[in-house]
Order: C-alpha cells, then structure tokens, then sequence
C-alpha cells in the first residue's frame, strides 16, 4: 500500500524554534540551506531526486524567511518571495518534476509552496487592512495596528466515491484532461462534519443520497494549500441526476474495470495521476 | 452510538441559491426567518430545545444576510452584525444553553456562529488591504479593488489518544477546569496529513512516538471555525515527555478507569462535556 503522495517528508518542524528566536538565530548559522526555487515555486529536482538547496548566504539581504524544519542537524528554510497565486498554477514542467521527485520530496516542497503563497496572498489584515508582517519564523503574520496574528490556512476538502452493488460514481470536471474520470470532491464548509460533508458534495454534484460515509485517507494538496480527505460512502441508489456547473458527466464503473484501469490497461475512463490521493483511494477501494 | 456536538442539522444549504440571485431574492419574502441571536453570538433556545428565528422582517434595514439553508420550505437566515470575536467566547450561559439545545440545533447555531465570525474578522482584503463585501448569500467576500474571491475559513485540528497497554494517553492544560483531562490536540499544518499531524501533536506534547493512525470521528467545533479530527494512534512506549508551554499533565488513563468515569463514577479524572469529540473519541475508545 503505498502512501498517498505529498506525505512522508523527513524535515523535523521543530516547532520549538519558531517561539524561541534566540534558538532560531543560533540555528541559522552558515549551514542552514534554503530551498531553491523557481517561477511559480518550481523546484530543481536532481538525478537523484531529491530537491535542490543552497546555502542561506544565498538569499537575498533582506530576505524574510520560512523555516521549513530541520534535517542532518541544520535548519532549511525556504524565504518568501511574494511572487502570488497568479503564478503558473500547475506547469506541465512543475508536473514533470513532481514525477521525478523521490519519496518525501513532495512533501517538503509542498509544504513550502502553500506557506509561501499563503504569504503572498495574504500581506495585510483581514481585520483592519494593515500591512502584516512575518512571524513565528515565518508561520504566521501579525498585525502591527491591531496586534491580530494570522495564520497560514489549510482548507479541508472531502474526496469520495460513492459504492454501489459493487461499482464506484466517479465524475468528470470539462476542463479535465480527456477521459479522466476520478472521484467527486468539494471544500467542506463551516458546521458540517466530514461526514456530512460528503454526503451533501455527493448529493449536490450526482443527487446521490448516501450513508455510513468511512474515512479511508488524507493528503496535503499544495494547490494552494487544501487538506484532502479520502472517503467511501454507500449509495442508496444508482440514480444520477448531475449538477452541469460542477460535472461534465458521472459514471458507475465496476470494480474489476477500476483495477484494469489502474493496472494501465486501457478502460473506460483515465486514472488521476499516482501523487493525487483519489488514486490512492481508488487503488484501496479496488483491492 | 450518539452523534459528534455540533453535527445534525436540519437545514438544506441549498449551495444553487448561492449562485443564483434571482432565486434567491425569491426565496427571501415574508416567510423567511432570522436566527435571533444576543451579545456573544448567544442563541435563544426555547423550552422544547429549538433555536429561536424570528421574522427576516426584523433584520435592520442595511443588514447583510447569510443564507444559513432551507427548511420547511422556507428560507432561513442570520444577519452579519460584525460583532468581532472580542466578544464573550464561550460565556457560562452559552455553555448553558447549548447544553439545552435539541438535536441538531447546536449544528444550525455553530455554523451561524462560524461564519458570522468569520465575516466580522475579515472585513478587508488579505491581499491589497481593501475593504470587502459579501457575496453568494453570504459565503465569501469579495474585493471591490483586486477582485480577490475569499471564503470562509476552516481550520483543520487534530484531536487523539495514543494508546498503549490498554490505556489512554490524556493530558490537561492549566486553564482547564479542575482534574479536567482529554485528549491532545492541535492545529494541522500545511504540508501534512491526518496521520502526520497526529505523530507530530503527540510527540510535541508528550514527547511519546506512534504508529498505526486510525481516524474515529469529526465533528465541527464554532469557537471559531475548527473542523476537529479525532483518531486514535499506538504509542511505541508510555515514556512522557512533558512540553510544558503546551500541558501541565499528561497521564495513561486504562480502559476501565475512562469507561467508568464517563458513566459518572469518580475516578483519576474529570471527562470533557459531552458536545465535544474528545467525548465520543473517548466514549468509542472505552467502549
């Protein structure tokens, strides 16, 4: 079973350290390394597959900085760039190198790319409309004028199939690739469970009502900074009645065509990509 | 097995009339209802336990509405008052008054309180520092400057006992009501799963390392706007390493001792409220 992708990074977060600046500073000694990055937080991937990284000393003077954690005893940091959201989104070059990374790679790099954004995107207080600055090394922002601190979000988004007499609804967005099929998903809502969150996405998306929802997985998603969680619900009935804002077509595929799917052989539908947990979850709801 | 607080609501979010203007203008005649609500965001509960509404009828005339869903066939509402979060957070009487509430109600009431809250915190643009508007019934805020879409917030948290031996790891913090422990917890970051989440909280706190990750339940929390995971995690060994920035105590609780305490009995420590997951999580573990 392997993991879903975008986990299983090596970085200890050293959480102790973005509230003790003096342990920071001594940390950020000539040995710290800084994540190199690219136009639209492209990371340089090596033939070993592991990220790129040179030498703090390399960042620009006034530089703010994200520590991303610790790793063989020296603090990596990645520094906020301000380039926003409007970045090229998901490049076919940013796909390619996710590809080529090694396991944990894409952790790392996610991680830094939702808290840069998140950075990028959020400059000035909700509250009062300040200009916020970095803290917590570089976990949150605070208000100079109203003292509010900010944090970087992370928003929870359901992703399921519905199950019925042994085939899965899966759904298709317009702007899909061609013949990609993969779960139905949304963001969850304030005052709903993730439960209840599954069963109101599957019902405005198919009009499927469904029942005992079972959590199976979860992932990061660094597209800007979702939290995934992977689910199976069981359908009431196979009747689908389709919502043409949110899909372009909804389909029951039968389990053996799900593993032949996943198996490259050529079916009824396309697979999601290995680093994207609806595949991870269609791989554990086919065995 | 009863609900997770804070789940089963009644209303239908009816996520078309969002998008849909003229519907919703429709929907919002004479029949429609405001959710009264005092200082502090305080519900009115009657005596049979319902959520007091009062006539749309009643909003001041300049107020800006959030579509809380439709029941009864009728459109229901609550008006942002932009009451901050200074307000009281969770005052004796509305601890109250929750715990009088119907099943369901508590639901109907946290969403309100989500994202009124929300609205009341996030007046300007993260972006440009603009003040902003509400849009689709109430579900975002839009930037008149940038154009920046925002939505309300969820924050993911991880809530867990590790386990080990058959007994439960609880720990309290000081400001906790006396001999009031639970389980462990806190904020999910971007960049990590569920699982990830879980190890890192557990090891941060208690300094004790786990495996085998395993999600229980969710329930959404209104103080502000939490979506809290509960799970369950096997702990490798019960050496406690207290983080005293984060716990007074943290103590292994076995099974019978958690099972009687929850039933009444006095025991090693006092149980959290029942319309809070550490209750359920608890509750499931003993049982």
């Amino acid at each position: 079973m392997s993991a879903p992708g975008f986990t299983g990074g090596r970085l200890d977060r050293a959480d102790r350290l973005r509230h003790d600046p003096d342990a920071l500073a001594a940390a950020t000694d000539w040995r710290a390394r800084l994540l190199v990055l690219g136009p639209g937080y492209e990371p340089q991937v090596g033939d070993d597959g592991r990220l790129g990284w040179t030498s703090i000393a390399d960042a620009p003077e006034d530089a703010e900085l994200v520590l991303l954690g610790l790793a063989d005893d020296r603090a990596h940091f990645a520094a906020i760039t301000g380039e926003s959201g409007g970045a090229p989104f998901r490049s076919p070059r940013l796909l390619a190198a996710l590809g080529l990374m090694a396991e944990g790679e894409a952790a790392t790099w996610g991680a830094a790319r939702s808290v840069l954004d998140w950075h990028a995107r959020h400059r000035f207080c909700g509250n009062c409309g300040t200009g916020t600055a970095p803290f917590r090394a570089g976990w949150g922002r605070k208000c100079p004028n109203c003292a509010t601190e900010h944090f970087p979000r992370v928003d929870p988004v359901v992703i399921m199939i519905a199950e019925h007499d042994g085939r899965a609804l899966l759904g298709r967005q317009a702007a899909w690739p061609q013949g990609r099929y993969s779960a139905l998903a949304g963001f969850l809502e304030p005052g709903e469970s993730i439960e209840e969150a599954v069963a109101r996405e599957i019902g405005e998306e198919a009009g499927v009502r469904v029942r005992d929802v079972r959590y199976v997985a979860s992932q990061p998603w660094p597209f800007p900074a979702q939290l995934m969680i992977a689910c199976v619900a069981q359908a009431e009935d196979d009747a689908i009645t389709l919502d043409r804002h949110e899909l372009e077509d909804a389909i029951w595929v039968p389990r053996d065509e799900v593993r032949a799917v996943l198996a490259g052989e050529p079916g009824a539908f396309v697979a999601p990509p290995p680093y994207a947990i609806a595949h991870t979850l269609l791989t554990r709801w086919a065995a």
